[in-house]
């Protein structure tokens, strides 16, 4: 964390200096989202850092979400929550998912036996652990990190969107009216410049924009249950899939406290268009079958915190805005829509809430820089293609997922492929595997073999290295916080320690002239990293560095005092593989990355391409000066 | 954590249930804590904990510390800090002293030269990072925990403690009178069983019991700022010592977010009856002298955060509480004083805050546990045994230490005599060197040799472990929550897997009883680990332990449900030495460790000496049943 840049404040860090607008309840907004789910709050919270963009964000609902929900989080959400400053908060409550138990009758089909436990976060998949937590804990994060931004953003609840329209006003051409719930008869209308969608399976933005969802709806009916039980079954703290020879199966997902148990109930198939409430499904019926599917084992239910029954509909719409849309037939989005909103499935694969917040994750930095005047709205359209494409991808992965848990294997080759499947697909579900495509953000990869370990499209994989200045073990990545800023990292070939005329000395002087790539893109009277940061990486052992030696440009002074930013420069760790093995990165030439807001890799170059970064910053965000 | 076992409740589970009297300002209590420093704060956290004591803590200034004072955090502090629930805050925004630099003039005196640079703390010393945060956020975190706790806990400002007598009064015997500073002419006051004077060097509380500060106070005047610099001296975000050839010495004490340092400057020996006051020092001076021992590197100050100049006295009472000189020659002692008010010291050790804490971490669980009816009052008497030994000798440590950093080193001998002292010193300056001696409290070293790394009278050594029934990587130590409770850990001989007929499985039989030591000094209808906590640690790897075949006190059925707390058996760490072997833990014959509710070592003792636990035990603890 840094703080005291512009003087010394007392107090909590964490809390931004009030904007003179805080609190305030505009008519006119920069950014509204519809809906307070996980999609909701990770784009408020992501323009929260943003002091200069004015936003609301609205829910039908009377307040925050209390219970129930999903609540797998993965290690790429654990990695973007470190990002935001509360990735501790989720570890230290949360229950870790370390391994997973596979169940199943015995040879002669009797009982139940442990078939298999496999370790669930394959090693160095991720920094982060895979991670349960009520869903509801997670919002209430987000809402202190936007009540902690400077303009102390939180909720209107009581405000369902009823009409959403579009027109030709230049400035907001958004127009949304609300139903006031808690003034019945009364509505409220907010104009907005960008409107986003975060309203849930049943979106009212997606009807506005004319959008639907596509894709057969499984016909698998499920129950889920959070409960406090009693079980002589040995693996009740342990992410457990049973499946019993008659009774169906059953996945058990211990939860955060180290009481509460959540369970997965496979129930009858829905036939025709029979739907999950013509089931009247009980808590009841739900603790009968899972006791049924676990006997012999005894399960005693002491309380029900939440349940819910799920008919699983894999559906996805075809675009994630309005462009072409727009009631004027404009291109330009100005609407987006974004989780449930515009993708849903089955909770099964745990990747409901992980995904809403990845789509946000995906917009909010876009939507800030174009606001900010930092880049060209064409970045606006990525969006759509970017994460229509991953939804898809979902889609398919989770209707597979679904009928491999409602088929019941009949033969020990199937039970094999189901477990080599939960296996197979355990980066899939981390959130790792995400891979952009090759387009305006994210470059081909000619270069890739000089970094090989970090994959041109995805996102940037941590390690841990030492900062220089301060001798501090760290992990590279929880550098990179959800700041809106672009990276580009610098990985020194062998023995330059940046003293001049090495290959970082001769890039720092290529990227800081005045006529040069950063000062082109920074506004004037902002810190020379607040739109690119740029960072090293050495080979030489930390107390063999000279920090003295380094170029201005890794030890830039900032703020309004001109203090030194003393942690641009890393070193190896001081024991362990290094993150130049870690991550095979090109030990003689080195390498340069550049890393998107987001932390996905958008290129991977030779250390003096600085034309070719320049190129692609040319294309995508907007010179502020003379440069 | 574990939460939920009464039930699911929604929100922070760090926040109690709300107690009846939460918030309510009562005028007798059981506690009375006067000042609001760390050793207070320290104290009211740890009685918050419970709900059924009634507490108040008062101080003088009219809000809490905003700046300055005390910044070390000793290892062992962090290790408290876990306890108490908030060490990951004080690692997330602190600075980490990971090395420490030592900086002289060169061979022919010119100049300055980083001589060495070392490790600051040593490997394995603790699981917890050396930490420098402004004592003021030290205080927010106590504060929050307070908050938190089921009375709602919060300071009462603006009142100055002016007299304190002891009573007849069989309940309430203390008699605490204020003056009320936000209402001049008013006074107030509180009637206490237990009085805790934590006022500081200037003690009301002290005086009142008759005690005085002894030693010398050293003639040294040390100046004290906090300051965002601009420098080129290349280590000024490592903890640096540096003496200058003709100019003293300065400390570099690197700080929080980034920015911020604070320097320990030498200024000249006070002489004769002169005070730190007469010499009118200013920041500019500070400053200055600062500019000429850094020579020839520059340093230009930005902003002075906050400064002050020191005299360095060493004083010590001969006893903290009024045992023997309460008003009425009692000897069970009833008032108490904590911290500066029976300590001062130097600031050169960064031992000031951490000593404070420890005082009451000390006192805090013995005057629970006489409060709550457990223990009888006799342990009351061990404070003040356990606490002035301490400090005693951290006065003898201190003076060591202000005088080797006054005295500038001659010769080639005394700079390496520098150093050696502070690296010697790196595991008392941490804190984990603490050794409480033989006594009621602490057994005899006689099968000390059956676990080698756990210092029976110092405190428990964590190491990493696998905790059984969820395979989640933790430390050890972390299961040891300041709750008032005493563990009994029992480690396993080899093969020995729990199973019946085992060491353990026998252990767990003799304890559990309805005659036995866990039933005779637990309440009726609470918790069979409510007052002490048995866990137990096993050398098989955990994927080959059968949970189900642990003795049923390992797996205990609690609260109003019945539901099975999960948390009470380990495994060894998956990579890496294993906790036999890093804290020397006799594999064949295994052992058994008392651990005090503040986690100090209490008895090592073969597996099967229930005995000479049941022996411990009666003499501290009061029998609750027939037992
Ligand atoms: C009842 C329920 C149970 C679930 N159970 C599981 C589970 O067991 N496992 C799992 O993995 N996932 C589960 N999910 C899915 C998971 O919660 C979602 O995938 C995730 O919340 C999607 O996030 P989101 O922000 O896109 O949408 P949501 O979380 O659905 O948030 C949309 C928000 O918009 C609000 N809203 C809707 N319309 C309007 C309007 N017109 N005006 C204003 N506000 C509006 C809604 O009230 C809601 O708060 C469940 C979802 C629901 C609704
Ligand atoms: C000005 C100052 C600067 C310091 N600088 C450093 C430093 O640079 N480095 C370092 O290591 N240590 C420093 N210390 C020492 C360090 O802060 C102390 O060792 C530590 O705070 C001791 O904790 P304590 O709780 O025992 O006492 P304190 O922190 O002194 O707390 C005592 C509290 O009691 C209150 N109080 C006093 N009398 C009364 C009364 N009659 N009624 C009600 N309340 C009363 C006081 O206002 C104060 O808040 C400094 C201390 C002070 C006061």
């Amino acid at each position: 964390m840094q703080f005291h840049l512009n003087g010394f404040t007392t107090g909590d860090p964490a809390i931004a200096p009030r904007h003179p607008q805080a609190g305030e309840t505009l008519d006119t907004v920069d950014v509204l989202i519809v809906g307070c789910g996980p999609a909701g709050l990770t784009l408020a919270a992501q323009l929260a850092a943003f002091p200069e963009i004015s936003v609301r964000i609205t829910e039908r609902k009377p307040g925050p979400l209390e219970v129930g929900q999903a609540d797998g989080i993965a290690c790429r959400s654990v990695e973007m929550f470190e990002a935001f400053g509360f990735a501790e908060k989720v570890m230290k409550e949360g229950y870790w998912v370390n391994e997973v138990a596979f169940w199943r009758p015995g040879a002669q089909g009797e009982g139940l036996q442990r078939a298999d436990r496999i370790q669930d976060v394959a090693d160095d998949l991720s920094e982060m652990p895979h991670v349960i937590l009520n869903q509801a804990r997670v919002h209430d994060f987000y809402l202190e990190k936007m009540q902690n931004g400077a303009r102390r953003l939180t909720p209107d609840y009581d405000r369902a969107l009823t009409t959403l329209t579009r027109t030709d006003d230049p400035d907001y051409p958004l127009v949304a009216t609300f139903d006031c719930l808690d003034a019945p008869g009364e509505t409220e209308t907010i104009r907005a410049r960008y409107v986003v969608g975060c309203d849930g399976a049943r979106s009212t933005v997606r009807k506005s924009i004319g959008h639907e969802l596509h894709g057969e709806s499984a016909r698998q009916l499920w129950g889920v249950m959070d409960v406090l039980p009693v079980t002589d079954f040995p693996d009740i703290r342990l992410k457990a899939a049973i499946q019993s020879a008659t009774e169906g199966s059953i996945l058990i997902i211990p939860r955060e406290g180290g009481y509460l148990v959540r369970l997965y109930i496979e129930l009858d198939a829905l036939h025709g268009d029979e739907r999950a409430a013509d089931r009247n499904v009980s808590a009841e019926m739900l603790i009968e079958k899972a006791q049924a599917i676990l006997a012999p084992y005894t399960l005693e239910v002491k309380e029900v915190a939440w349940w819910s029954a799920y008919e699983i509909g894999q559906r996805v719409c075809d675009g994630f805005d309005d462009s072409d849309r727009g009631g004027n037939g404009a291109s330009e989005p100005r609407i987006f829509i974004a989780g449930d909103a515009c993708h849903t499935h089955s909770p099964k694969a745990g990747q409901g809430m992980n995904v809403s917040m990845a789509d946000t994750f995906n917009l909010g930095w876009k939507v800030a820089a174009v606001l900010r005047g930092q880049a060209r709205p064409e970045l606006l359209q990525s969006y759509s293609e970017e994460r229509q494409a991953k939804a898809q991808e979902l889609i398919d992965f989770d209707r597979d997922m679904a009928r491999l848990f409602s088929a019941k294997p009949q033969t020990k080759e199937e039970e094999a492929q189901f477990q080599a499947y939960f296996q197979k697909h355990g980066r899939y579900t981390a959130g790792v595997e995400t891979q952009y495509a090759p387009g305006l953000l994210i470059g081909d990869a000619a270069h890739q073999a000089l970094a090989a370990g970090q994959i041109v499209g995805k996102r940037f994989h941590s390690a841990p290295v030492v900062r220089l200045a301060d001798a501090k073990p760290v992990q590279l990545g929880h550098a990179f916080k959800a700041d809106g800023r672009w990276r580009l990292l610098a990985f020194a070939p062998t023995e330059d320690t940046g003293e001049a005329g090495g290959a970082i000395a001769q890039l720092c002087d290529r990227l800081d002239g005045p006529e040069e790539l950063l000062h082109r893109f920074t506004p004037e009277g902002t810190d020379i990293d607040s739109v690119i940061d740029l960072r090293a990486v050495f080979q030489t052992p930390h107390r063999e560095m000279r920090i003295e030696a380094l170029p201005a440009l890794l030890r830039p002074k900032k703020g309004r005092y001109g203090l030194v930013d003393y942690e641009k420069a890393f070193c190896p760790a001081v024991t362990g593989p290094d993150i130049f093995d870690l991550r095979g990165i090109n030990r003689a030439q080195g390498a340069l990355l550049v890393l998107r807001p987001d932390q996905y890799v958008a290129q991977v170059l030779p250390l003096d391409a600085v034309d070719a970064v320049a190129d692609f910053f040319d294309r995508i965000l907007i010179p502020q000066s003379a440069g």
